[in-house]
């Protein structure tokens, strides 16, 4: 048996230093903003659930998560996403609830990663949840909502493609006659693989109806594409309508430029029933957020009501900020005090109290204030000379002598 | 087997709605804010820990955690403790930090509850390390930031205790000779049994230094109590004067008044080497918040270095500032919108461009608009009319018509 290092992490695990800990909070509390100006509240749920209940949400149960057993024999599992427990809590906990009730989250999913494959095992998430209201308006706030929320936390280029499951199902049931190749192109669907989906189209039939089958995970563009579909399959007509309705309100959102119509969009949960969303950003290659309609999901908790969201993935939409070179922070405005611990603590008390940030050094390390503003990005270094402190300004290489007080040598916090 | 119903959650787990989660919220942000204030810089870690790694926090193994296996048959935990994980994080990947290093989390800790004792599984805690820098002056950074960063959240009438191991220790040591006695004693303090340390204080010996033995962990007060201590027994006399040095620099930051010797204050993690202190608030029974010193643990994940810090227990200060009777919120300044969803999103949308928290329901929903606006307490309702909107204002219970555009009509955004 090897030894495990101390700073051994299980796969998929990472500690966050204070650098990136920092951008993730200020990415957090712009998608907080923006998540309350559209009437969402924060809801917490616990980590660990019981499996029974998760297993709720789609037949056979859930296949990726991590397990362990309670005192009482009963399977727990860590969260595997916040979908599910935030619609049990919806349903179980705001089942009076006049509605439409408009829930945010922020937290974290887990699923062990795949073996051999680096994928994160625990993955901050910030979402909501639009329950008890249905039809195109609700979809377009919640594709609207996610374009809002993404653009400000400043990510550029933003795509969002948009499918719909039943505008999918009608064509396929319109299409094909036989049952089991229905769920084979589903199952294929599902699985993103679109040469399957292709062979299996060719097998259901030729002409035109055939044809479009054969190309539907590959339809991309706005509403004309939708046109050409319910020429050719009327019975997908309905589901082409309220597609096109959706897109309007999303115009007129004014979050239209970022949305395109893409049928090759499939999210590997089985319970959405309407509209899928996936948001992609330049340099990313997994998507940064993705979501849908799960109109069946809160009746498995016991309180049927219709409802859409959406997760963004917290870590992917960061990677997207850094890929367009957010720039290095500049040194934050505060001050590194030498003696401040054990000599000074009432003038730094005195500073802090005036809202400055004092990073405060004993006498004896004198000799590594310079070296700890450096490796933390502290703007100021003062030192106690003669009655009050002489200031080093790292950023103008300025001295400054005869300081009375360090609150009026620093600029206002702003 | 009984079916485990929808709304079920494992013992000690605990869904949080909306005003809750704002408050929480709340109490983070004045307690990150204050942290930043001394240099304090945030670090995340995973959930996940390798057992193996957590272990190594002290001898014989952590008591209680959840456990699971990996893919590899090795044990996981849920991290039951922050301090264990974080130093892990700075003697690992902060190696070369020339020190001190200050860093803050904001995280859960997983402990299963003892059967059948209604304890949280999930406990929210925001907390510091201060790592690489000793003595008084750093006790007194720890102590001082606690108390500031309590009273920012709003608690009054805080009471910390502080305590220290090397002080009761070096009594310990001084009078009494057989180590088995030594070690019981310290025993009975760790799992405060107070009639057991009499008892085996009384079988130590009689005389002053019995005396002063046996009432040790009842004593109370400011410094002049350490004088009596180090009278009597001079061989804790050096820990005396550390500990009255703290106080001092402590009353220097400004935070003397809440601080109180304690001597009966004993953490249960025997990583603790020097002082110790908990913090307790008006009407609730446990401690909001507790730490220490611990300058061992670096150390065992390879980086030896001196370390102080505390955590603060989330939902027992969420308990405390409810106690003291924190008020009902008003009405949120946010306007509930009738056909802001389906036939109006433009609206919306100029809203909230301009600041405002806009809540848009269906037309259909029209007869249930009020009923939403009181279940989530948002002040205004509007509809549509005429060219304009009829609004009404809940808190003033005005209804004012004809109002050309919602950014008008209600109050800027604080």
């Amino acid at each position: 048996m090897t030894e495990t290092p101390p700073g051994a992490l299980p796969a998929g695990g990472k500690d966050v230093l204070a650098v990136e800990a920092q951008e993730l909070r200020a990415v957090e509390a712009a998608l907080r903003e923006r998540f309350g100006r559209y009437g969402y509240r924060e809801v917490m749920t616990p980590v660990l659930e019981f499996a029974a209940v998760i297993d709720r949400a789609q037949e056979g149960g859930l296949r990726e998560a991590f397990r362990l057993f309670d005192d009482h024999g009963r399977v727990l599992v860590l969260r595997p996403d916040l979908t599910i427990p935030v619609s049990r809590l919806v349903a179980t906990r705001m089942a009076d609830h006049p509605g439409p009730v408009r829930a945010f989250y922020l937290a974290r999913a887990f699923r062990p990663p795949p073996p051999g494959r680096p994928r994160a095992s625990e993955e901050r998430q910030a979402g909501v949840e639009l329950v008890g209201a249905d039809g195109p308006g609700a979809d377009a706030e919640a594709v609207a909502l996610l374009a809002d929320s993404l653009a400000a936390t400043g990510v550029e280029g933003l795509r969002i493609g948009v499918a719909d499951v039943s505008l999918t199902g009608a064509v396929v049931d319109a299409v094909v006659s036989d049952p089991d190749l229905r769920a084979a192109l589903r199952g294929a669907l599902a699985a993103r693989d679109l040469a399957g989906w292709r062979r299996l189209a060719r097998a259901a039939g030729a002409g035109e109806r055939g044809g479009l089958l054969e190309r539907l995970p590959a339809v991309r563009g706005g509403a004309e594409v939708l046109d050409e579909i319910a020429a050719l399959a009327p019975e997908a007509a309905p589901a082409c309508e309220r597609m096109a309705r959706m897109l309007e309100l999303v115009a007129r959102h004014g979050a239209g430029d970022a949305v395109v119509i893409d049928l090759g969009v499939m999210r590997d949960w089985p319970y959405y029933s309407g509209i899928v969303f996936e948001a992609y950003a330049p340099g990313v290659g997994e998507p940064v957020a993705m979501g849908g309609r799960y109109d069946g999901l809160g009746a498995r908790f016991g309180r049927a009501r219709p409802a859409v969201g959406f997760a963004i993935v917290l870590d992917a939409l960061h990677r997207a900020l850094m890929t367009a070179g957010a720039e290095a922070a500049p040194p934050r405005e505060g001050v590194v005090l030498v003696g401040g611990l054990d000599e000074d603590p009432g003038a730094a008390a005195a500073a802090r109290r005036s809202g400055l940030t004092v990073v405060a050094l004993p006498a004896s390390d004198d000799a590594r204030a310079e070296a700890l503003a450096e490796a933390d990005g502290w703007r100021f270094v003062a030192r106690p000379a003669g009655d009050g402190y002489a200031v080093l300004d790292r950023v103008t290489g300025e001295r400054r002598a005869g300081v009375a007080r360090l609150e009026e040598a620093l600029p206002s916090p702003s």
